[in-house]
């Protein structure tokens, strides 16, 4: 574990259920039932709500995984801001990953820890 | 994984690091380098920065994951808002209940996740 952000592509790297977007289109919006989590293989792309940021995320980053979690309904929408591929992980493979993967789990974590920390400066801002 | 928040109290009821703080007294500052998680086993605290209020927690729930997980300093300052007594998890205890305790694992996670949720509602509301 370091400072620096967590690499998810070399677990990812060769899923088969692959999603492409076109910049511009949206992977999921604030308030959809969720069933997956992605990894993002190639590309950027932006959460937020509304006009409000939250992240620019690229290759080798999560997104989606909060519903996955905790059962809720997606809390942002993301958005390609460039063409993207991303690998689409249903829970049962989450959950495997979890179990069989701690390094995977940490990982998880990181990219969570982070994006608290990054909220908190934001309402203190 | 259900929406209630996660309860940390089983698995850590019978810890032998136990810290007491007395109402009032601080548990650690933001900007503090940090060693330890804490699962609170009774009483209550709040978790903020200045006048800003992140959230109160009570018995069941942890704090001070984040820079155990990405080795950062405090995000928040922890005061007691009442007696309490916490579990002092560190590092190496973290990693094996994340390694050998998948459950653990996925509750750290909807903690976080529910955190997540919470401050990104601030950030738009």
């Amino acid at each position: 574990m370091s400072g620096t952000d967590p690499n998810f592509l070399p677990l990812f790297a060769r899923e088969r259920n692959v999603v492409s977007l076109k910049a511009g289109e949206v992977l999921f919006r604030n308030g959809d039932q969720a069933r997956c989590m992605y990894v993002v293989l190639s590309g950027a792309l932006r959460i937020g709500d509304g006009n409000v940021v939250y992240e620019d995320i690229s290759a080798g980053s999560i997104v989606g995984e909060m519903a996955l979690i905790d059962h809720g309904p997606r809390s942002a929408t993301v958005t390609a801001t460039s063409d993207a591929t991303l690998a689409e992980i249903d829970e049962k493979r989450f959950v495997f990953l979890v179990e069989r993967t701690p390094h995977f789990a940490l990982n998880v974590m990181r990219m969570m820890s982070q994006r608290l920390r990054h909220q908190n400066a934001k309402a203190i801002g």
